[in-house]
């Protein structure tokens, strides 16, 4: 069997057909990081314009757009294009998944946890994340019930990511330090601490809710 | 490298110092089938002597105690003693988990998706459940919330199990029908309805909490 030269870790995975990387680390991660700023201003400028709603409801209607828009393009093209890594065309998202594959070779070796971990992040957070916009800006009864779901959705998607590394031992398989600690932890990151935030605000809010019925029932 | 005669299907798959059952399939599920009846009587006489709740209440606490008991004793001792298959003494959580890989070889592989879904049932569900009987019992204000959050993880984990195993081709490791139809989906299956069941109501209740609560504000 033909091992072919690939740039991830560990080195000895047979990836066939393997086309490397056309655009640098930092160009692919300006595009995307100045695209996500621009998702993130024009949410928040919009939010102020066409909705009656507090600057953290403003704040939580950017990060759940933020999320939909994620999860419909980026992500979706990791489900639609399980190839990227034999991309030659220079596919910006096949670019994106070549690099990021660099801090974890789960994604182009396709392992089927990391998938199913995707997979299930944009059936249920893609289309729903917009749906919770919506519910925030016109304040629906479900808006808090339905960032609660998102949230613990995010929650366990993050806590079956790192805990199948683990058991794999792919958490030492970044290629080097700066893989490791940017793209394996870094890019996740946010995805532990805001849902949780949100999951205990939501949490808190539909406690006093029940409490506030019972005490009139009563 | 020696291929150890195991009565899984995959054939292939290693398992060194594999110790085949010593109680028949029949006693394994007639023992498991004759303590989950015993749990859930005793919860519901247990639960109608002592509580002042409804029928639908009652059936909610056999559920999250039958749930809080079998990860707390059965699951828990999958990850406490993951070489289950080497057992020769006939501890019978050893047997049952030996008969039950026979539908699906990865939990005697030591896949790391089935891991994971089980290490976080019982982190999720194990003392959570019991704490969800606790509410349900005492009218807690986050009864409804954690019954939500406790079924929501009884989903996802369901589906992190089955689309992992439709990606890994385990789908057809089942060694005959029998065992495809009667361990990997038919003990399953409660897994699916029941927890959807409990979502959907709490989601429902939760609503119409909100909206009492804002119609009393207007």
């Amino acid at each position: 069997m033909e091992i072919q030269h690939h740039m991830y870790s560990p080195r000895y995975v047979n990836l066939s057909n393997f086309g490397p990387n056309l655009l640098s680390g930092d160009t692919i991660f300006a595009i995307f990081g100045s695209c996500s700023i621009l998702v993130i201003i024009i949410s928040w400028v919009l939010s102020g314009r066409f909705t009656k709603t507090t600057k953290l409801e403003r704040l939580l209607i950017c990060w759940f757009i933020y999320n939909g828009v994620l999860d419909l393009t980026v992500k979706l093209s990791f489900l639609l294009n399980p190839d990227f890594y034999k991309d030659t065309s220079g596919n910006y998202f096949a670019e994106i998944w070549k690099e990021f594959s660099k801090g974890d070779l789960r994604y182009a070796s396709l392992d089927s946890a990391v998938v199913c971990v995707h997979g299930m992040s944009i059936l249920i957070g893609g289309l729903n994340c917009l749906f919770a916009v919506y519910a925030i800006a016109t304040h629906k009864s479900y808006n808090l019930v339905l960032q609660l779901t998102i949230s613990l959705w995010h929650c366990y998607g993050f806590t079956m990511y790192y805990l199948t590394a683990i058991l794999d031992g792919s958490l030492h398989h970044s290629g080097n330090p700066f893989y490791f600690y940017a793209y394996f932890i870094g890019t996740k990151s946010p995805w532990a601490l805001i849902p949780l935030l949100i999951l205990i605000r939501c949490w808190r809010k539909i406690c006093e809710s029940e409490i506030r019925n019972k005490r009139k029932i009563q």
